[in-house]
């Protein structure tokens, strides 16, 4: 398969632009951000909510929305145009704007593959099911002659690895191990991972929007870094911990004491039927309260619940109660309600990681791209949480791939 | 009246500390603030609230409280344990620390003195007040060989000039032109000024902690640069505008159009009878709302109320809701209720700035500490209103003060 | 005109249904009661929001939704469908309703007429123009062969008249005052008084929607006696003023000592723009203040604020912050915020109302239906403000009405 | 044991006034009461939120708080004024009036008792701790030479009975199968209800203010009924719930669908460690969730979580978001945030219901009080959670009372 690090050198790469595969591709998400990229090509809509688009990030010469080319993996067989109406019908998007995109959304079905699965690829165990992933990437990538490949985990919550399963760490230890694992018939990599595995052999880059385990695990980050990948992750932030990551520097920099956070999401849709189920919250849940302790310096008491109210549809409610101390212990309080619609808030920050990571492998860089942490409620290889230091970052990041 | 600038120079100035000089020195402020040192000397209380005690901020060799002398002008003749028993009553500071430091308290009634006002002065008009004032600050100077003086307004905040008066707007024009005014019989300072002039006269520096108009006026400011004086203002941000100057940054970076942005304060107490004043809520009102206009780049439509509501005392509540559009049009909603103390949240921060304006002081600067913005809804010299750029000002000049 | 009172007798009326002629017939109340209407005869939508079509109603035998005839005055002449195209595109109905209605939208505009101004009716004033209301009132009545008329003012709200005006006092006291004021050239009724005048005419009930002086002037209620009609306003309750009324109860009823009550509204669209106009606002504010005084027993201190954000088009935000005492003075606070559609509100309770204004006068009572409080804010003819007083008073006339 | 049914018959009981008992006599609320009870008597205190004293109950002839006699039970033996001390520094009471009353307070000490247990007992299981504290009852009714007593639960929540246990349930089906039970060395009475248990067998009314099962179990409640004893319950309705029982009829009668309700209660003190315990929780999450169902007609979908957050003391916060939908399927929503202090909240309701159950006593009222619904959660004999019918009933009961 290394004949395929083309993709990662530039050299030998297609000219037909940068490929963006969704792993989720009928999702709320990937829908979203799929009838945005059409709508913005086509002048419809403006570039509100798109980071890339904002004058601070112009002279980073990034690839074009025009030059994006999408497919992906999903397992439902629902057309775009249906799962966009529905999205209208949730007020995700403008009814108007799938009406006169209907066309776009119809040709996008093709690119949209059914995933193989230990039940599809017979005896061959998790090793064919990586094998056929890649055959699914390297044909998208010949198809559309791309220079370069970004795969977009956008997929349902997978819940986190069982610490204490000794075997499972031994064998996600190298990427040697993983391979004497399949040898012996294991399956060690979640879900989520064997997208991140393939998209390396593939020598594409990798976006875990997800909070899934995947390319953060020992093999498969060293297997990105053997195939000089680049990647960026994970756990897109949209909403609550958004506000997190500005309010908590906000309490640490006027020296007030943080005595109590508490924090209730209330969301309906997919999403907020994956997050029931207390096994695949758990991933959330860790993801959210880490950052807000490292901001804070200390943990900081105060439950955390994310519930599922089918009602709410694709948007998501959070509501925060902070309690705090000032000068000669006098308590305060601050509350906010947060009422946002995921799909537009992530839909736009996909296009922008793809951008963004596709323009740093074409920069040379490989590894963890960490001043994309200001995306990330659980940045890769950065433990910094407070937006305005990410937004330095991230324009320092602009300003180094403005000089290509 | 040259011979004070000692202060300035700090060639001739005593060596007994530095002087803290209240305008409105029984307030709840002044009074929070001093109880609040006496607290923190007797290890009493803790450093909460007082941003010059944060560890970034360590290295900046700031004068130590237990060096800072206070005294201050105030019509009102009450105690300051009445004073403070108030505050206690309406839980702004602990009943206990009034008990432990009520004899700290009835020494400090000594320092506060009436100040002279047109109608005690007879004959000579505004400038036999300030002379008056000049009077009192050089002998709270001299009385305890102080080695710099910093006069801090916390007095009521006064009502904005009238732009459409032309005389006055000529008499204010230079130091010349106000001296002239006076000779011919007129008052052009508001009340503010005329204690940013007394300052100047005597070389102190002066921070504007309240949004009256003073230390900004070309004439009052020219004064201030003729004496090396350094200076810092004004209107303390401590609540909901210190909230907007981490949230509208975050909507600007994360490319969201802010649609509307409607703010509500309920407060009581002093301040809260002060504004119920149309006249002096235009001061407040005025440069709220010309800082968010500066970060998110226009004008953004909305009300702002700041009502008198007597049950609150010396406390506020904010509520701000904000109508915000994301991709494709999708319009979200952001609210938060700030329950705060505004003394409380005042108090340290007129302690820093003391310490912070002496120390620039001390180290040669002179005009406006533009680095200061972090503390000031309506920083002097400087049009940025961001939090996460203001701290960063900030720690540049800790570490050019700690150069010293 | 005495002959059209066959509408109140009933003996001579037609027999064609009842009609409904909406004074403001193109705003968004009328237009979401007519789409909604339709809707509920076509079985599109159910009757949520109707509160005639609970089972606790059921008894009374009100006019069937089938029987209603709809007509109306205004200014604009711009198409049902596409007023309601804008509605949709507000969220405020849905779209799929607007298109499968179309034809009967379409067919609703012959009813709908420009009323007569003192513009367009020459030298005859406005007893010229009330004649010709009365005109139009009678054609419609006569074309459908109504057996009863029901006029529902839900036009813009007007200022209240100015109380120092002692000439238009005397013009408005009585029936004859108000013709010998027409006689010598003045024009004493403001404009929603002369459609509640014009409906008296011909014997039909009116229902004031809207603040707006117009049935409650001792001329225009005796006019209305003297034909016999019967009639109820004023000031449809539909949000925030509808909280209040249980909440204040709630706290009345349980010894509660409410400090203060903060009221903040935050509207768009026609009725965010009246309301920007301080004169038009003061009618609002009036009725919202004096229900809460009425309820609490005692003026309860608090700002009450309403304002236009364009943004928010058909939808209303408001924010209520209420201070209570509890035992031995423990202050505590309760916050509400009502994001609410005020068309989608209003819309069916204009339905109910004209079914039971109509079926009140069809069992022979006259003057103000006072047991339909429950629907307004300024109930006429009661000081009842209680939401479960005012839900018991209804329970009873729709048991007597059940009697008919 | 019989002969103590003087308590009930009225005829040989004392004449020295009214005992109340408190089973958690140093609790929060037992406090607050005693200390609210006394400031009353000294007029040092207003009735603030004592429902008894409210105009409409006034004709009720109702014991005076002068002739309440107050002792308990309670395995704390810190003394009162420490614990009102404590409660003072956390805003639930005003230091002034602990001040004021420490005598009383002090005096008070004595007539807490440390309960038996089955380790205090010994052989004798649990109708030997049964007898213990009928005989404390007993002591504390002739010492003071009472005419009624009223024993109150304010203890720590206990958890539900396990509904799976079928020799529990047949254990308490009537008297006598728990003194069989009894007999056979098994211990079927919950904590909660041993106190009930032996307020009956003296004759006594039972309040339980907490949602522990005691009362309510039907060998209980046959016990009582056979005693002639009358009792009122459960578990205090103060705060969110509270606030349901005015917005849930709103909903229902404005005919609004309640599409979901979600619940967050954040509380510290005692009560949120206990509540922490999942077990405990479920007592009072289950109560609360069957007021609104049976208000509603129908569950009503959304989470409903109880969590301790240490530094909100007695405090607690309540934020409620619903979801509702209006005419035409129009989504809309309401939030409120609750910010109460629970035992100013209860202590007074407390009282209330001791004065109303030993009038009710007083009347040859026998069983559950059904009309004070108006103060539970989860109301005895009832049915009924709407506090505007709760209201009509009180006041209904107030009728019969006065007629004495």
């Amino acid at each position: 398969m290394t004949d395929d690090s083309d993709l990662t050198t530039g050299t030998a790469g297609g000219t037909g632009g940068v490929g963006v595969w969704f792993v989720g591709a009928k999702g709320s998400v990937a829908t979203t951000a799929l009838l945005g990229a059409h709508a913005l090509r086509a002048r419809l809509a403006g570039p509100t909510g798109m980071v890339t688009e904002l004058p601070a990030l112009e002279g980073a010469h990034l690839v074009g929305l025009d030059d994006l080319v999408t497919g992906g993996h999903d397992l439902s067989e629902v057309p775009y145009r249906k799962r966009a109406e529905l999205l209208a019908s949730q007020r995700v998007v403008p009814r108007e704007l799938v009406d006169a995109l209907g066309d776009a959304l119809d040709a996008a079905d093709a690119e949209v593959l059914v995933p193989a699965t230990a039940a599809t690829v017979g005896e061959g165990g998790q090793a064919a099911v990586v094998d056929a992933l890649v055959r699914d990437l390297r044909d998208f990538v010949r198809r559309h002659d791309l220079a370069r490949l970004v795969v977009v985990d956008v997929s349902s919550t997978q819940p986190p690895l069982d610490p204490s399963d000794e075997t499972l760490a031994a064998d996600l230890a190298t990427p040697e191990s993983v391979r004497s694992a399949w040898e012996a018939g294991r399956s060690p990599l979640p879900l989520s991972a064997t997208y991140a595995w393939a998209a390396f052999e593939v020598g594409a880059s990798f976006v875990a929007f997800t909070p899934s385990p995947g390319v953060d695990l020992p093999a498969v980050a060293e297997q990105g870094r053997r195939a000089g990948a680049t990647w960026a992750g994970s756990d897109g932030k949209t909403g609550e911990t958004l506000m997190k990551s500005v309010l908590a520097p906000m309490f640490v920099q006027r020296a007030l004491h943080v005595d109590s956070w508490a924090s209730f999401n209330l969301l309906g849709g997919g999403d907020g039927q994956t997050l029931a189920d207390p096994e695949a919250v758990r991933s959330k849940t860790a993801t959210k309260a880490a950052g807000l302790a490292a901001m804070v310096g200390r943990p900081v008491p105060g439950p955390l619940h994310i519930d599922n109210v089918p009602d709410f549809g694709d948007w998501k409610t959070a509501w925060d109660h902070i309690g705090f101390t000032g000068f000669l212990g006098t308590r305060m309080t601050l509350q906010f309600t947060w009422a946002g619609c995921d799909s537009a808030l992530a839909a736009p920050l996909v296009l922008d990681l793809v951008r963004l990571v596709a323009a740093a492998a074409e920069a040379g860089r490989t590894g963890a791209v960490t001043e994309l942490g200001f995306f990330f409620k659980n940045p890769s290889g950065s433990d910094e949480h407070a937006l305005g230091e990410q937004w330095r970052a991230l324009l320092g990041l602009a300003e180094e791939l403005g000089r290509r």
